[in-house]
């Protein structure tokens, strides 16, 4: 048991930390600046992704990576170090190739796709030069109980043909956004197996059919990239766009999961991070009824709760991310389902103290917390609602219970009570 | 980064376990027979103690043993597991002589102790043929800040004359208790520095004018060893028994917390994790309204809420066990802070749910959960109130926030913000 | 709307205040000292029941009563102010007669019971002669659901006989309590509907087959008066033991938990403000860190939030109050359901609070907080679980939501939204 | 005692809501799609207001209305239900002449406006001709201390000369808002009492040197009638626009704030009413893993909690409603405090439930939730942060233990404990 970052780790986040101070942060304000003024993607980008990628720092999060696809093929407990430093600011992983959900679409396609696919898709999703969308959740259903899924595709000839709506669709709105990644069920299967009667195809985003019917604002918040609500009216694709097996579609969801939400999760703990040191600096500048506010022991609370939650939440994290890496994405499923709670409370109970501490301040554009609150709060439900993985959690806990059953019995200080007797 | 036990503390804590599945356990409900009968301790502890150490199961908390000490020498974070695992039966940790206060008692000798001190007090402890107690907090006073502190010791010639009234002193009331170490204020010091006016002093159980004025029950709980009230009338000692250097109390004091805050966490971890297996195993039994309980929602929610925070407080534990060994106890001076308050709450909190499954039964003494309870409670002020460590806490990060000034900067989206600006 | 007491609660508020610190808490101590030395009930308590007696203070609990019947006839929102003072001292209650269980079977008898039951038991309870008991709670199974019950009355001839075990039988351990009300299962119903198979009887304390196995300690504490558990072996009781109809017995218990759970809630509240005024004082009184506790200002915190919960909980229970007198027991079950659990949780959360306030001192018997917090622990079951009381809320609210389906379509900000739509 | 509303207030309400129904929220999804579109106020609502003030339903909000002013002469007690109702719609209170800010500014000029003033503003506003806001808040100090507030007014000859800047002005955007009334330090008294050196200004909107900066969003809301950044540089305006005496300032905003709070607080419970009703369809509409999340036990808890905390918060705050017609304005100050604390947890815990149970929908625009809950957590700051009135409540409370110091001696269990002893 070692609780230090490798040097191979901690030269990488020096490396990282100083390109962003140096080359992205200057450009914050003028990132804010541009997609105020409908500017989006800014111009400077492609410039920045540019000079990452010749400083290697690009696609950190894929560990499986070949040779000859550009990236760094590094663990997940290597990478979460980094997803961290990158989720101090949102628009940063971009600059890396890093971003979700273009992460999680290599992912799924690094393991499933077909030579052509790769070429089409994959490699152009590796070298930064298109984005993509993944499409799952639904408007009419509860979406986290995938079989509740409507969008169907049907099987004609040589084609499928999808009809259905889908909505919070992230990154749809990407000016570069050229792939969907889509959820259906299989329109054959209906009456089979609920848990593999889905499929998943990969639909350009200029087939005819495919229309944004809009960008869903969340908590007000009207998002560039967007989360979008998409309509898909008699689509028609090639048989071909079909991505790894036909009725597949939930286990390689499932697997795609684990991985992107170790990263969601550490660029939570970086928000968290930056929102406790804007909380404390605020602490330090702003007096009232005679004191600064870090003098107050009901605002040292709040940091010190602050404190204590984080470090707890990112080694839990961590050792998810250790968890996949030795044992693959199957065994750590129940610790994914966990880290995701945690997370998701970890950032709105410590953005809101921090909220607090600036006052009106907090809820205004001005800092970054109320967009870093709300990112919390769709966390809730990104991937499943919070209740959800918490099932999760408590039914492995009691499949362990009844495979023990009795272990308790010594402990019990009388043993013969009357409950236990009879 | 690496989230395994090393081979050599998976064997140990197999070997333990064993002990106590073996020659432990079979003996709980005796042992509380025997209490209830005011037979302490029930006659046969001596003999298991003989076995354990027999079987080098003995010592295993201290990490500076010499080779002609009994003991194992494992380093802090080689003996978390193992309280852990002592930590499920309140009552085990004394068979293998890792009992509190005796723990801390024997780490204070070991670094502080004369050749005689040593001979006569830090061997036979070490032995496990006495038993002792530490002397710190008082009635009158809040002892969370020790300079607060009122009892006296006087030097008189080669004497000291102590004077005063200790209360929760645990281990007072145990038949074998033979030894006091007696935090005290230096007559001499009075108007000097607050932090160094405070010195130790080895009072023998048996010294005319010590007295246990009453063994104070905790929630009701009224414990065989003893949380006493104790009064110093004139109590003379040789100045040889002053412990370390005078006027160094409160860093020796502050130097002993370190330690043995991890070994009560880690038990904590144990008891906890006792708790929730015994709410799982409930759960499964209990039926009511057409289902078992293990089957409504909100209990899934308490049990899987308590494996996400047992989990998470257990690596912050062993973090803390780490950097104690790799870093030294003063450098980990905060991180104890912070484990002490989360191990607390994690007590109260867990065991809460599972007297909440148990119904009536659990706050009945045929479960282990009242106890635990009550236990979890007292670490709320043992060795100084959450609120204490919170606000140490809270001071190294704002002392962090301090040196950073400015550095979040950056992050503001609207840098030009009025309150920024001006 | 009035938020007023009326004159006639103001007048005998002060009355009953008046009377407890003349003639009742001047002897707080000797009671506990009594208690302490196995003297049960104090030699003064006679004297002070006689005293309250004759000045009228007695029975204050019971609406119904009649002219010929000693006592006020005070209605339940009338009474309510003064159960709450009553339950600042636990053992107060019981000089002006008004101690449960006493008060719940006298209304029960008051409603129920043939005029040779009411010479023989209702008499002489409200004459504070004789002390009763209430038997329904079973150690083997879930009593929330009352179907669960497994005690038996088996009709034999012209008397019944009773098996079964009961546990957490308040009361039974009085030297004075004479009677059971004990709720059992109907032999020959067993096939019949679950709701109507239970039936209430009468059993002398002094029947043959009637045992106390054992007056089981709450949280540690060994309350005098007794939570008992008991053993019924071929109890034979004759068949005109029965109380009200056979078969009824669930809800006559219903019926008969509404005021007296109304009586608990005052005497927490009663109990709470006790803990602020305590903890207040001792912020007051107690100096650490160059400040007085009551200048921290998460202390401060603390005692506002106890404020604001006291008094919205104490609002609540006299509306509650307020809705029996003025609509009867059923209408207002699910009010009563609601304070039980907001008064549960109003103890256990306030008495925390002082007690660390107090430090160590507060789990210490000195003070009343240790026992308020045991007690209000329990009220977490009494009467059933928060759990189920819950539910019966969200259920009315259910109902509620079904019969105005639709009501809040006009409310959606864009009501054609896709999910309201389709 | 009494927990009906009055006949009046009954039959009040049902013409409200019958008139809402109707009238008003028919063109809910109009006044959306209108302000989307920048339409605002929409066209229609100028006849709503000309209809509500045809019926009478027009000024509800202020108890001391003269014969010759428009409106009703409602108590607060009164009103209370009515702003409840009207709360559910948040743009419904403007259609009945009720909305804040002008609300607070009509209160304040009914009391202290010159017959001129009441001439050119207070009776424009009681006409509903104009609205107008209220400047208190700076960006650049802690204005929850409002010895802090740095807007500066200087005499010169016959007038007064503004300089300084205020934000999160709320209407200030608001294309009829004519009137600002802003809270200035007095140039002159710099050295004098700082609780006595702010004077309230009457400033025309349209005064030459008045800018607003910006309309500040609030967690990403863009409110339409803003909640504005004001510039005031060189404002010139008369001697007497002086609104009360020189130097009042606070104690007149202190006085204003009462009537308000309860306004806002009551609009609050008509919210949280409005998402439980959500929340509630919602559960029986949707669902999961094999039945409607009604039947979840968990997510029933949330409903039962939100029932429970709605009816307390309601009856809080109605009792001071209550207090301020009883006993004033001044006497009522603390209670205001409880309940603007009260109110704000309320919200945003009880629409955080809401909006889980709406998964991603809750958080897109098109439920009211994701606006209610931005409200209620700006209320957590709105006219002072939580913290500072729990510590007004905090104040009382001590201040009431200190001049009962000793009462609760006699209630400890061992009254000679030794740290009460000495």
């Amino acid at each position: 048991m070692d609780f230090e970052y490798s040097p191979k780790v901690v030269e990488l986040s020096r490396r990282l930390g100083d390109f962003i101070d140096r080359y992205v942060l200057p450009y914050n304000a003028g990132w804010h600046r541009s997609v105020a003024a409908g500017v989006y993607p800014p111009p400077f980008l492609a410039d920045m992704k540019a000079l990452a990628k010749s400083e290697g720092l690009w696609n950190l999060f894929l560990p499986g990576l070949r040779d000859d696809e550009p990236g760094m093929c590094l663990t997940n407990l290597e990478y979460a170090p980094l997803a961290e430093i990158m989720g101090r600011l949102p628009w940063a992983s971009e600059v890396f190739n890093c971003s979700a959900p273009d992460t999680g679409n290599m992912e799924l396609l690094h393991l499933f796709a077909t030579p052509e696919q790769n070429r089409l898709w994959l490699r152009p999703l590796l070298e930064g030069e298109i984005r993509s969308a993944f499409a799952m959740s639904e408007p009419d259903v509860a979406s986290s109980d995938p079989t509740n899924l409507q969008t169907v595709a049907r099987r004609e000839g040589d084609e499928y043909v999808i009809n259905g709506r889908k909505w919070f669709i992230t990154g749809a709105a990407h000016p570069d956004c050229k792939l969907l990644i889509v959820l259906c069920r299989n329109a054959e299967s209906e009456e089979g197996d609920k848990h593999h009667s889905h499929s998943m195809v990969l639909v350009p985003m200029d087939t005819p059919g495919v229309s944004v019917v809009r960008n869903i604002p969340i908590m007000q918040h009207h998002s560039p990239e967007g989360h979008c609500e998409l309509l898909f009216r008699d689509v028609r694709v090639p048989a071909a766009n079909l991505l790894g097996a036909a009725g597949e579609g939930f286990a390689m969801a499932q697997a795609r999961l684990g991985p992107g939400r170790i990263h969601h999760c550490m660029r939570t703990i970086g928000q968290c991070e930056l929102a406790l040191a804007l909380m404390c600096e605020r602490t330090l500048e702003r007096h009232t009824f005679g004191k600064y506010l870090a003098d107050f022991s009901n605002v040292q609370d709040w940091i010190a709760e602050s404190r204590l939650e984080i470090d707890q939440a990112r080694l839990l994290v961590l050792r998810a991310a250790w968890t996949l890496d030795k044992l693959g994405n199957k065994a750590g499923r129940v610790d994914v389902s966990a880290i995701k709670v945690v997370a998701a409370r970890l950032q709105t109970r410590i953005v809101d103290r921090a909220m607090q501490v600036f006052g009106a301040m907090g809820l205004s554009p001005d800092t970054p917390l109320a967009y870093f609150w709300t990112w919390g709060r769709a966390m809730h439900f990104l991937d499943g609602p919070d209740e959800v993985h918490l099932r999760t959690v408590a039914r492995q806990e009691l499949d362990r219970a009844r495979e023990n059953r009795g272990a308790t019995a010594a402990y019990f200080t009388l043993p013969e009570s009357p409950s236990r007797m009879e």
